[in-house]
């Protein structure tokens, strides 16, 4: 735009980077998925080595009996971001997804958004990537085989990252429809990973060194017995992640070592919540950080409570906006206001009606 | 999409509208902006009327030393909304605007976004319309004049509104910058209103029975003090909107009857944070519903200590969400991953990378 002229277009000011679904699936697909996970799990490690430079806060919920829609905010004092994301375990009776989202990264020091995402894969991609990334610290040494309880939507993601972040070959699946195992199975025929598809928890189980529950049921279920659980395992608790839905029996949880992201966070919507507030948990980050032990010994039960935390997103969106300018796989948003003269904002709106008028003359 | 074959394209489920910057100012246009105003006006009337239904809080804020980002959530048990914004009011020196923002409503039920929106210009437009229906409850009967200080962005917008619904038909101008005033008059010269441009607030306010203040200096300061405010005015205070930024002196606020939207809000962000918390106001759903009174004698003041509350914005965004099927004036954005089977979310990106191989071959 040239000084001293009206352009009624938006200038790039006015532009915000969009990643839709489709294009989110091309960023993917630009990279291969299993390098796609292993960047994310790389940048949330990042993340989570600077936990202290973050302002955290457990997310800001609104409930219906349906479900919950949730906002995650956080900053690290020069990039804010938050992620939008529901989840409504009802939901796929009606064809809809039970978890969505969308999340925006912003420059605090002009308030302006950088990045505007879809973040339905892309969380599904990072819990699995925070997932691997927990296991490389707490999973026996030379771990092959994963069993796999609950094979829905998440579980292809979990396999994927495993396999690429701990070389994980074995799957072993249980679900209690059948036809979410073969699906999984289907997916995974070219991914390098063997499935073998289980009749019952117990045989998924079986010489597995890590156990990944997600499970989708809304309410407090026990996916595994106490007695199912030997030692030395690694159990890697996906699918408790909000008041009142939990998948591990508590004497589990009290023969293991409980590692977290966020404990204000987990004690509300973690297998945690099974557990007196002052019971002890490590924090992932000190983990990462060499503050606190990961596992210590061959018999030692490690579980990591996930439940999602905010500063896992901002990492999400921090790699995809790094990734952007590589792949070319987004549009742009006629998202911000930006008239020639910023107090003139009525101007804007006026000179864009004398612009219409034009064209109609 | 028929059943039993695979569409690689998202379905309608998948589609969120949207309205761009351009879009709203096509929506403004279309039913005018005085009509937008008093739509607005009456959209958040109706839920002020219903305030005990919403879910209130502070808004969620992460600070800079240039400014401040926001998060503004509110739900009235059926459909959630929030409002992202910011302000940075160093950014006008950079040619970006001091405040923008967007938002989302989303069905509660299933926690799909409904509406995704610009509100750089709706938030003006809206904190104008709620400045204009609280002066319907206080301001002095039969009002003709309004003096406004401070001539920026929202200026414009506060002077159509209290004509539209109060019948203004005098606005006098001042600001510590001429060109400011000019331009404000410039923009009304077809608005109907007659706008005199003063050398000083003193002068502004001669005259005026309602006294509008939207400064936007981050400070406290004093742009009316206590023996410029004469008995029986409407005070509309629009500017002091964040910690540490006042326009008014103390010893107005003590000789005002004051008027708030929220009142855990107002005492952190408004005038009333020169006050002790037990000050007594009144809070504006009260007097709409009849539940306190408003103005109630003519030497009364009274002062609206504006801040903007979520449930405005909530407002705002329906009032946009039922325009639209009039106006057609929306996009839509792939923004909800929606797979065939919602329990394949990692499937449909394998499809989607087949149907490239398909183009490649």
């Amino acid at each position: 735009m040239q000084r001293g002229t009206i352009d009624l277009k938006p200038s790039d000011l006015a532009y915000v980077p969009f990643v839709s679904v489709d294009n989110m699936m091309r960023n993917v697909r630009a990279v291969g998925v299993e390098t796609f996970l292993r960047g994310l799990a790389d940048y949330i490690e990042q993340d989570f080595l600077r936990w202290e430079s973050f302002d955290k806060k457990p997310r800001i919920p609104a409930h219906a009996p349906q479900g919950v829609i949730e906002l995650m905010p956080t900053s690290d004092g020069e990039t804010f971001g938050f992620k939008y994301v529901n989840g409504h375990p009802g939901n796929t009776s009606e064809g809809l997804q039970t978890v969505t989202g969308f999340g925006v990264l912003a420059n605090l020091k002009t308030g302006y958004p950088v990045l505007f995402s879809e973040m339905t894969i892309l969380t599904a991609l990072r819990t699995a990537a925070n997932s691997a990334l927990a296991a490389k610290y707490l999973a026996p040494p030379r771990a092959t085989t994963m069993a796999v309880i609950g094979n829905g939507a998440q579980s292809d993601f979990q396999c994927l990252a495993f396999k690429e972040l701990l070389g994980i070959t074995e799957i072993r699946a249980f679900d209690i429809e059948k036809a979410a195992s073969l699906r999984l199975a289907r997916n995974l025929l070219d991914s390098g990973l063997n499935v073998t598809i289980c009749k019952t928890p117990e045989d998924a189980i079986e010489g597995a060194q890590i156990i990944t529950t997600v499970t989708a049921d809304r309410k407090r279920a026990t996916i595994l017995t106490d007695n199912m659980v030997g030692a030395g395992v690694h159990i890697n608790a996906v699918g408790g992640d909000c008041p009142g839905k939990t998948e591990l029996h508590r004497d589990i949880l009290l023969r293991s070592d409980i590692f977290v992201e966020f404990p204000d966070q987990t004690h509300i919507e973690g297998e945690f919540q099974q557990l007196d507030r002052d019971h002890p948990v490590t924090e992932l980050w000190q983990v990462y950080s060499g503050k606190a032990p990961g596992r210590t010994s061959d018999g030692q039960i490690t579980l990591f409570d996930s439940v999602g935390f905010a500063i896992e997103d901002f990492a999400a969106l921090r790699y995809v906006r790094d990734l952007l300018p590589k792949t070319g796989h987004f549009e742009k948003l006629d998202l911000l206001a930006d008239p020639d003269d910023p107090r003139d904002l009525y101007g804007m709106v006026l000179r864009s009606a004398a612009c219409d008028d034009d064209k109609a003359a």
